[in-house]
Formats: C-alpha cells, sequence, structure tokens
C-alpha cells in the first residue's frame, strides 16, 4: 500500500475519533460510514432497518437516551432521508462487494464508542495532534475507531483486486452492550457466508503481532431486575413495608454463592444497583444490574437460571416483586482452526508482521459471536484474529489510544487472507 | 399451719425434686402426685387421657425420648395400670374437690423438671441435705417441685376448709415446653370456671414477697425447619447439589432481619442449628430450632407469618424444600386486675409477706395463658401471682434452689385468696 | 383576636408558602421572617451566626446544593447584607422580647419546607386559592409556613400583652433532616429557660383539638456509610475486585438483624442505597443511607453502635473500607406534665377548641427535643404542642394543606398558656 | 501370574474387606499388612513412628474416637508390643526391599476405610460371598482393600524379580481424610525417590481399561471453624447476646460469595454445620466443618484467605470471636508425561489390558500428591496411575464393590512398569 493510502487511513481513522457515539446511537457515524462507502463504491449498502430487523436488536437505549445523540447529528449536518432512516437508534450499514462467482466472505468490524470522557492531557496523542472527542463524554477507547478504518480499507483494496466472490462487510453497532451481534447474524448478510472474519486491535497484543485465531470468549449474558415492594414510614410502622432493599440484598448476597460448575469456568457480577429513596422510608424499588458469564453457552444458561430463580426467590423472602429483564447476551464461538491456520500462515511471512500466534484465549465477552455461531452452524468457517498494537493505558480508560501504523498492518493481513481463502488455500 | 404441716411439706418437694422428668415424660411424678392426691382425698382424679385429651398436647417428645423414663418409672415400681394410663406421655392429673354449692375455682400448677444436670457442689442445699436429683441428667431447676407441693398444700387446706363451691387442681406436664397448657384449658375441667390462680415461685422476688397478678407474658410459638435439598460432591460436580446450608443461612440471615411492628415488642431466634454431614458434600438436609414471641397474640402471629414465608422463599433460593413445624405456642394472657386486688389485700395483711406488688411485668412466656383466656373468655377472672423466694441463682441453672419456707407463703396466700372469692369479696 | 388580624395571619401563611426552601436553605423565608420581626418590633433579633454556632449544625448540604438556592432569594430581591450574614447556610432567627422582670419563656417553630412538588389540581387550596408553591420542586407539606405564622402572632400578641419577664422565639431551620435542633439548644438563647413551648400543627387530630404534650418521639439518628473497594473486570479477573456492593448487601442483611431489645422499641432502616457502575465491573463504591431510632436515647445508641461495628465488619467480609457518617441525630425528651397542664387548662377554657388531650404519643421524631432536653436538664419546664388541623392528605404529601382557622387557635391557646405560666400558674 | 497367586490375592483382599477401620485407626489393619509383609519378607519394615513423624499427621481423630478401635484390635489378637507402637492413632507401615544398585521406587497404597454401613442386601457380593464388613459401621468402599492387595503382590514380585534398586511401599493411613500423605512424603523412606508411583482402582474407568498418569488433581483444605458469642435469653434480653448463630450465618452467605479466580476453577463448601443449644437461647457457640479446593496450590490458598478472613470478619459483625483449624490439606500434583508413558506402553502390550488412556482429568482431591510433589520437587518422576475396576454403584456408596480379576492387572502394570524404569525405560 502507497503512503498515501496509510495517510488516508489515519484521517479517516482520526474523523471517527474525534464523534465517539455508544451503542445504537451511532449516527453521525454510521453516515460517515455511508459517505466513505459511496466513495470506494460499493454494489449494496444497507443502513439500520435495510441491514437488520430492528426486533432483533438487544440493549436498545430509551428514547430520552437517544434524542440527544440524533439531534446532535442532525446539528453535524448528517442527511436529514438517513436520519429519518436510522430512526429509534437503527445504525450500523452493511456493505456488500459482488465480484463474480466465488466464496461469499464477511468482514465484521464494530462501530461503538465509549461513555468515557476522553483525556485532554498533553501527552495523550489524541488531545497533541488535535482529534481529540470532541462530545466531551464520550470516547473510541477500544479501538472500534480502528476497526471501523480496517472495515474501509480491506473493503477498497478487494474493490481493487481480482477477488472472485462475494465480499460483505459488517460495519457493527453496539458491540459494547453486546446489542448489535444478534441482528447481524440474523439478517439476510449473513445467509450462506462461507468465511467469517472478525478482528480486534490489541488486547495486549503489541504492534507487529498477530493472533490468527482467539479461542474461549465468554458466553454472556447481561440482565437488570427491579424489586417492587411496599413503601413505609421506618419509625412510625416499618412492618406496613416490603423493603425492596433488603429483597435485593438477599438477592446478590445469594446470586454470588451459585454453586461453581464442573464443566468450566462461570462468572457471575452484580456491577450497579440503585434502590430506595430517603433514610426514613422503607424502599420501594431497588434495582440492580447484573451479568453473568459461562466458558460455554450452556454454562450461561445454567448461570441465567440460578440468578433468574435467586431473584424471585429473595424476592418473596420479603414479599417483594421483581420485574427481571435479559438486556442482551452473547454465546461463546471459537476459531476455526483451519481458518486460523490461514491467517497465520499469511501473517508469518509478513515483513511488517514480526510475532504471529496461533491461538489465544480470550477471557471476556464479544457478540461478534453470533455471526460466527451463524456461519458455523451453516458449515462455514469463522475466525476472531487480533491485530497487535501499542496502546499505551488499557482498553476502555481515557488515556487508551491506538498505533496508527497497526492500521495497515491489519488491512493487509486480512486483504491477504480473504485473497488465500478466494484462492481456496484453506 | 402447724410446724408438722411445713416438716410435711419439705418432705413432699424433696422427694418430688429427687426424681424430675421432663415434659410429657412425668410418670413417676403423676404417680406420686396420684398417691398423695389419695392420701388427701378428692372427689375425683383424672389422670392423663381421662384429664384432657392427647390430641390437644404439643410439643410431644418421639417415641425413643419417652420410653427411657416409661421404662424408668416402671423400675421404680410405679403401678402398671397407672403407666397403662399414661403411655404415649399422657401424664399430669386433674384433682377436684366437689364442695357444695358455690363458685368453680381453678389452680394450676405445674410439674415438669429441665434437662439440666444439678450441681453436686456441697454448698448446694439439695447436695448438701441428700434430696438432689437422683437421674443424673435432669432437674428441677424451675422450681415446679415446690409448685406441686404448694398445689397439694393448697387442696389439703381447701379440703379442711369450709370452702362451698368446687375446687380443681391442674397438675399440668410440659410447661417448659408450652405443650400441656392447651390440653388442659380445653378440657372439660376449664368449664365454667369463675376464679383462676397459677403460680409460681421466685423469677427473682425474695421470699417474702407476694406479686398479686404478672403482665405482659409474650405470646410465643416455638417452631422447627428441615431444609431438604440434594447431595453432591463439592468437588466433583458442586452444581448437582441443592445446598440445604446455604438455604438454612439465607433463612437465618433474613428471620431476624423480620421488620420490627409498630404495635409493640416482638421477639425472634434461632437457638439451634444441626446441617449436613460432612465438610466435602454439600449439605442435603439442615435443620433449625426457632421460636417467635410478641407482645400480644397478634403480634406472634405477625412474627410466625414472617418466619414461615422466609423460610419457603429462603428454600427457593436454593432449590431446596423445607418442612415447616409449630412445636407448640402459647397466647398472651394478663391477670385480671379484680383478682388480683383480692391476692394482693390478703398478701397485705400476712404477717409472713413484707412486700406486696399489685403487678409486674413478666418478660418471658408461660403458658398457663391457655388456662387464663380460656377462664376469661368464658367471662372468668383470672390471675398469675409470684410468690418470693429466695433462691442462689437464676432459674435454669444447675445451682437453682428455693427457699422452702416459701412454700407455706405460697398455699397460705392462694388459700386465703380462694376462700376471699367464695366469700364474694371480688 | 379582631378579624382583619385573622387575614393578616392568612396573608402571611400564604405568602411563606409560596417560597419554601430545604433545610439549611431557608434565605429567602428567613428574610421575610426578618421583615415581619422588624415590624413587629423586637428587642434583640439575631440571624445566622448572631443566633447560634455554625459548626453545631447537623445535615448540612453542600456547597452545590445551597448555591441554587442562595442565588434565587438574591434574584427576589433580599438584601444583601443579609445574605451575606447567612453564607454557606446558616440560616434561621431568634427572636427576642425584654419585658421585665419573670420567667424566662421560650417558643420554637420550625421554618423549612420539603422537596416535594406541589399539587397543582385545581382541589388542591393553595392551586385554587393562587398561592401554591412557586419554587416547582419544594413545598411546605408539613405546615411549617403555619408554624412560623403562629411564631409571628404569638410573639405580636406577647408584645402587646402585659407579660412580664423574656420572650424568646426560635425560628429554626432544618427540623426535617434534624439539623438545625441542637444548634438552637446549645445557642445563648437557650440559656436559662424556665419555660419552653415547641407546637406542630395536624398529625392527624382535627381542627378544633388540642393534645397538650406529646410524649415518647423515638431518639433518631441518621446516617450513611460509603464502602470502597477495588474495582476489576468482572469476566476477566473477579479476583482482582474488593466488591463493594457484597460489603453492602452484608451489611444490609445484618443491620436489619440486630437484636431487638428489652428496654423498648427499637427502629432500623436502610432506605437508600446507591453503588457501582456497571454490570461488568466489580463495583468500586457502594453508598448507603440510613437511620436509627430508639424509644429512649440509650436505645438509639445501642443502634448506632450494632451499625457502626455492622458497617465496619462487613466492608472487612469483602475487604473494603468504609467512610461512616453520622448526618444528624435528636434525643427523646417528653412534655413535662406539670407545663402540659397548663396547655390543657388554658385549651380546654376555649371556644374554639372542642377536644382537649393531655397527652399523645408521637411514635415519629422531632428534633425539638434538643431544646426540651436542654431545658429540662437546667431545671426548666418543656412541652410539646400538638394543634388539630384538618388536612386533606397525609403529612408529606403533595396535597398536604391546613386549615388556617387553626392558626388563631395556636397563637390563643400558645400566648394564654405563656401568659399563665407568666403568672405562676404552673 | 498362576491361578493360585490369584487365589490368594482374593483372600488377602477378602480378609482386609471384612474390617474397614477409618482414619488413623487402621490399628488391625496395619498389623494384617505387618503380617503379609513378614511372610513375604521385606528388608525393612516400618510401622507408625518409626514410618513418619506423628506430628507430620493431619486430621487426627480424638482420643474418643482412636480409643473404641484400638480396643477392637486388641480384642481381634493384634500383637500388644505392635498396639504399643500404634498407640494415639501412628497407623500404617512402610515397606523396603533394598535389592541391589539401581533406582530407588517408591509405591504408595492407601489402606482407610469410610465410616459407612455396607449394604448387607444379597445382591451385593460381598455379602452373597461371606465376606462383609464386619465392624457395623465402616466399609470399605473405596477399594482400599484393593489397594493394599495390590501393593502387596507388586511387592512379592519385585521380591521375586531380578529388579535391582531399592524398591519401598508406602501403606498410607488417613487418605479420606487427607490426613497421611504429609507423614509420608516428609519421612526419610521419600528421601531421594527416583520414581514414584501412586494406584487408584476404578473411578468409573471399567475393568480392562489403565489410565496411565491423572492430572489436575484438585489442591484441597478441610477447615473447621467455631463461632463463640454470648448466650442470652431470646425473650427477656436478646440484646445481652452476641448470636454465633448469626455470624455463622453470615460466614457461610458470603463464604460461597467468594470471587471466582480467573486462574483456574476453584471450590467451596461448608458441609457441615452445628449451633446452639435450644430454641429460646442466642446460641453461644456455632461450628461449621468445611473446605476449598484450587485447580492449582495457589488458588487454594487464595480460598483459604478469603474463607479465613470471611471467617473473622463474619464473626466481628456479631461480636463474636472465631476458632479456625486447618484440618487437613493437599497440594495439586500432576502425573510426569514421561514415567505416565512407560505406564502407557507396558499397559498397551498387556493381554488381559483392552483400553489405554494416557491421560485423564481427576476432578475431585488426593493426599497422594504429597509424595508425589516431593518426588518431582527433587528431581524424580512420579505418576497417579488407574486400574479399572467395574463396580456395580459409585464409590463412596454402601454397594461399592470392585471386580477382583483386576487385582492382577493392577500387579501386573505396576510390577512392569517398575522393572521398566529399572531397566532405564524412561
Amino acid at each position: 500500500m502507497a503512503v498515501s493510502v496509510a495517510d488516508r487511513l489515519v484521517d479517516v481513522r482520526r474523523r471517527l475519533h474525534r464523534f465517539p457515539e455508544p451503542a445504537w446511537r451511532e449516527f453521525r457515524t454510521t453516515a460517515a460510514l455511508v459517505e466513505e462507502l459511496r466513495s470506494i463504491g460499493v454494489d449494496e449498502l444497507a443502513v439500520g432497518p435495510d441491514a437488520y430487523d430492528p426486533d432483533d436488536r438487544m440493549a436498545i437505549p430509551g428514547e430520552s437516551e437517544l434524542a440527544p445523540w440524533y439531534d446532535r447529528a442532525r446539528e453535524a449536518g448528517v442527511d436529514e432521508d438517513l436520519l429519518a432512516q436510522m430512526e429509534g437508534g437503527n445504525t450500523g450499514v452493511v456493505a456488500v462487494l459482488e465480484k463474480g462467482a466465488g466464496p461469499s466472505v464477511g468482514l465484521r468490524v464494530d462501530i461503538d464508542g465509549l461513555l468515557i470522557e476522553e483525556s485532554d492531557e498533553s501527552g495523550h496523542h489524541p488531545q497533541a495532534e488535535g482529534f481529540r472527542s470532541e462530545t466531551g463524554e464520550t470516547m473510541h477507547s477500544c479501538g472500534h475507531d480502528g476497526h471501523m478504518t480496517i472495515g474501509l480499507g480491506v473493503l477498497e483494496a478487494i474493490e481493487e483486486s481480482d477477488f472472485a466472490g462475494t465480499f460483505t462487510v459488517f460495519f457493527q453497532p453496539a458491540e459494547e452492550e453486546s446489542g448489535g451481534g444478534n441482528p447481524m447474524a440474523e439478517s439476510r448478510f449473513a445467509d450462506g457466508l462461507d468465511y467469517l472474519f472478525a478482528v480486534h486491535l490489541g488486547l495486549d497484543h503489541p504492534s507487529g503481532e498477530v493472533v490468527a485465531g482467539i479461542e474461549k470468549p465468554l458466553a454472556m449474558c447481561h440482565l437488570t431486575a427491579e424489586f417492587i415492594g411496599t413503601s413505609a414510614h421506618a419509625g412510625k410502622a416499618p412492618q406496613q413495608g416490603d423493603n425492596a432493599i433488603q429483597a435485593m440484598a438477599t438477592a446478590i448476597q445469594n446470586i454470588y454463592g451459585t454453586p461453581r460448575h464442573s464443566d468450566g469456568m462461570t462468572r457471575v457480577n452484580v456491577g450497579r444497583a440503585d434502590a430506595g429513596s430517603a433514610s426514613n422510608v422503607i424502599a420501594e424499588r431497588a434495582k440492580l444490574w447484573g451479568e453473568v458469564r459461562g466458558e460455554t453457552t450452556p454454562l450461561r444458561e445454567y448461570m441465567k437460571t440460578e440468578f433468574e430463580r435467586t431473584l424471585y426467590a429473595a424476592a418473596e423472602v420479603h414479599d417483594c416483586d421483581v420485574d427481571f429483564k435479559i438486556v442482551s447476551e452473547s454465546p461463546r464461538a471459537d476459531s476455526d482452526p483451519e481458518l486460523a491456520e490461514v491467517v497465520y500462515e499469511v501473517a508469518d511471512g509478513m515483513e511488517r508482521v514480526d510475532s504471529t500466534v496461533k491461538s489465544a484465549e480470550f477471557g471476556a465477552s464479544e457478540d461478534a459471536t453470533f455471526l460466527m455461531e451463524r456461519v458455523q452452524d451453516e458449515g462455514g468457517l469463522a475466525t476472531y484474529l487480533i491485530v497487535g498494537t501499542d496502546h499505551p493505558t488499557s482498553h476502555h480508560t481515557p488515556t487508551f489510544d491506538i498505533d496508527e501504523a497497526s492500521l495497515e498492518t491489519g488491512i493487509d493481513v486480512l486483504t491477504d487472507s480473504i485473497l488465500a481463502v478466494a484462492d481456496g488455500r484453506v
């Protein structure tokens, strides 16, 4: 790739970095992608409800959370028709290149930012170079700006190559909330994919290192529970209350006590709680935000079942009701070794890659597994690769940044891997 | 009363003191009472099932707990017919004097001992005088030996007096377990009682003091709960278990958190727990022994309802079942001031009484309240009096003892009070 | 009192009703009181730090909570010097009439509003009559507007009377938070008071009824606890966290399990909790807002000690720290029967009073008890009376209102009682 | 091996099966082993304190638990000198063959029975054949009778072979309590072992199958905790108590909530609890029996540290003390693949073996790991093999039994493997 291409990639990445938008609010981001995709020229370009069934989405924010981002996008000059298309939080875009007979290959990248205020320290590169987040409250601190750039770069490269087949790029919203993986996997664009690639930058792997396929992402489920009791004056008549805070405390105590499982690792957490109103009132309401994970999807289901029973029974201990909701979830899916092997060989022969790893454990969760599982269920192959990048601090911190040189690495590894599989080298 | 009578009282008390028997196992004690009552001469003498309906009993021990005491009584030479009458733990006796037209007056005394090994220190009076408990495991450490003696003494005095009316003495078993109050209250002997007296020695009141009527015994309920789960190997497959110990711990934590009630004092306790088998096995069974109390009977019912719901829901938290049982209970009943006034005046004029108290709070619970409630419900009057006695240590301790001089005080106060009400002085 | 006076009272009350201000933010209210007091003419008028030592205050809000109310008061035209005097939330005023030799008599009324949005239903009298709260977020829904009016009315009446002695009216801020009672009680104005009256409208007593002295307000303590742990990724490394939510749940479970006390009623509540940030993060922080109460001040201390130990130990269970704070508290103090008797006799002989009650239990808590206790400790007498008023809904509800006719009743009962004690009729 | 040998093995096994003795009470068992070993003829035979330092033992039962088994052994005619040697529960024996220059090879077998009453159903083979346990309360339901038989058989075979080197058999007591592994590993007999074999029958592997080396036994720790509070009358003065049952419930609730660890599997259990005395008494004492396990020894240490802190802090929540004790523990140690390979090859070539497995996960815990760890720490190799045997029901059940044909399999595989390593085939 010529230097000028590298410069353009950096430009694209920095532009996207300036307006990070959280899950299902990627209105301006989607518009920027559409603009880039039109400039590249694709055969099909589906935005929001054209790309997926909105009912398949998970973790959809409320109207009051959507509205300000919709308004911001309008103020930033996003086309009204495009905005209307995305109304209600139907962001994201799928782009397809139809290049004759050949395999159907997919690439999935994620596009959402995080509710983290970006550092304005002078040593923070985006601040020094003038492309720090302009929203004041959100940040691309997980590298999704880079993922989108890679997605665009690979698309352009494949478009210009002699690739024969169909190539589809899924610019997926709401990865951070595990909200967008499911609708993408359920969409018609996922039908009949022979190969799927998903990619992530960094994850503690340095620039120059490539992991050909990750394993053991934990299956995951986010959930909420609101306990509904009866308020009463804590001094005058405590017995008239049904104490939602006691119900919640009982639930929390016991949720963490869910038996460990001999089939593999499980996780459980109640990460947030908000309950009651004042010290002298028996709490009428108490809400918790929790999650369960499992080394396998059945282990996650085990944890979910236990979590749910505990909630209902803990509510009953204090004569309360409980409103239980699944917010979002993702399955476990591992990289196929045959496809990872292609990536490994491609990366291993590349000058800018000085360390190639066949496989690594993921530790956390990822909703790319929806697409991977869909492809694998239909007989295709999938791999989730990591393109190393030096990052000064951890993902999800205000001073996270990527080494922009790794964008080209990502594009090259993916492009060559796609060409390889199209050539039947799998 | 002549000195020789005093001596006889002491003899009777010491004889009873030597073979204390626990609740519903007062075989030898009942036999001794029957012997004394026959010697006094009464018009009706009903033992066990003749005195009450055995189905009304509460806190009945199992056969294995009954058998050794039955056997001991047989070995001690208790008449076989009498033993057969008491089979299954139907102890206790009711004695009636029919002395012509006049009011129907009742007196209730309790007869059971405690599972406490009596002190053999030389300074302990029963040890020094040679009438320490001979069972090696039980003790009259709440003064019921004295209560029985008073009951016999009053009966003899009334028999010899010009009392006109019906006088019934209830020698009630199983007071310590709140097991015998209910059957006595439900029996035909409790029908139409105009006046009822109940009496207790000591309770931190010194010799020479008489409390004419106690107030606010707490309504009470003893209960047990056994959690039944599923055992599993804690190392190999903890998830296969349903953990009865976790269920029990959840129940205990929440039972103590039952809301305080604005209508008055409540109490709750889990005083004993026995669960599981080995450290490496998920516990299949866990049993707890608890109690609730209330300043009023409805407050006890409130606590009981909360206790029960908590048990079932806590079991459900860990997918266990629970077997909940009411062991025994007693209501609240207060002394009627009109009748207590009679006792007060009688006691106040008595030389051996140097302190007379109209009323005192009771603090704990007593199943004499069943009889009191029955009498009061039918329009009669009841009082529960305390005859002070110097006791070296607290009730229910191995070195408890009474001042035998207070036996006569009790007999005199009760006899004169009964004669007073028969004379219409209420 | 002439009709015109009644009209003026209503005017004053409605003016105060229009700008209710919460605890320690009664800037405009204090200014209105100062204006009225200057118009009446008093011998001493002490505002904020002149009335008490600001360090004696409790439950002081943060600067961000104070500022908007300070600004509102400035916008409403409150005098800058007076505003400066109250800076930092030093609201409230004490007014003194020096009328020669005679007893020193105090009257305490409270002045703060509540964070309740007032009803705008047409049937709600303040809405219909056009004096509904203008703040949009606060309301005099506990009758403190009426209490202030009574305080002014009594002051005017005493000023015009032949009362001989010293008469001090404490317009106390922050009653709802138990924040202002202590500084008033510790101030020089509370020195040497012979008699103290405190007054409340309503409390479920109808217009025309007067309760001469309340008993058994519960001693109370508000407190907060923030658990501080260590955050960690709940999926990747849960063991690296110190879970503040688990610590809080453990504390809550056990706080409610504090043993009931045989000396009398106790209360405990955790009425609010706010913890953690996201479902996939081990919570670093968890805060709870609680309270304890006791039938006596020692019982409250017992509950407070147990609460605090439970917090620290529960934090230790999960290796967290805890930041424990007493927000405010108030002791128990009962009305002196001798002084209540004066009120009773005065009220009993008054035409507009058709029901007089000697004594009633209070049930909840009140920080007037600080002043009562101070006076009683120094040998004076205190009573807390209730002037009944028909109120359509409960105190602390958006549709609460008072019967304005009861303002005169309150003024008359208090004025005549004060004159009576000055005449030695106690 | 000749048929007569097979018969003799069965005889030995059945004799040992008839008097199973629990941990550290294997008096008669040790005596039987000594008798057999003397008959075989060994170069050194060390019993009890001659075999190990008694202070290195763990999980030693109390005198009252030892005495009856000591007495039984005496009644069964065990030699008085031998009995004296074992006094205090110093059971077990180590036998050594010195056969010239060559490697030092060890074999460890365990010898204790379980507190399980053996089935007397006619279909239960030991019952049908007349060698059911004669103790009435204990049973060899984990196959240790077979392990001892194998140990004796291998010793005899090695003695008769041309093996050159030193061969030591550890007949280890108290495996079921993890009590005997440590003293054996710390003894002089474990010094300088080049190879160590440990063996177990069954574990769900059928007759004819051999597992060459097990992996991932969980590191384990058994522990007890006794909470010591203050008793009080639950009705009269609950606040005077320090409730040991509440402390225990708090500990249990939180112990199960110990965070899962990202380094691997952990386990925790409270399998038994015994607390308090009566429903109306605040419990003064509460004892729990627990265990923790970890996929690695550091993970077990993590769990142990968390368990201990939770205990102390939970005690503090209720102002109780706690008496915490480590009962016993065992580390994790894996089979060395090089040594397992030898076993694999030996077994694979054996006619009576129809299925050979290189490695299997163990799931539970085993204190043979002490010896394995010791050998590995000093540069030797160790493997823990499984000799499959059809067992009608699970280990640790009353109807467990082994297929006696597998005794010879075990002896042959071990003997040939030992000869192979002596021949340098590792």
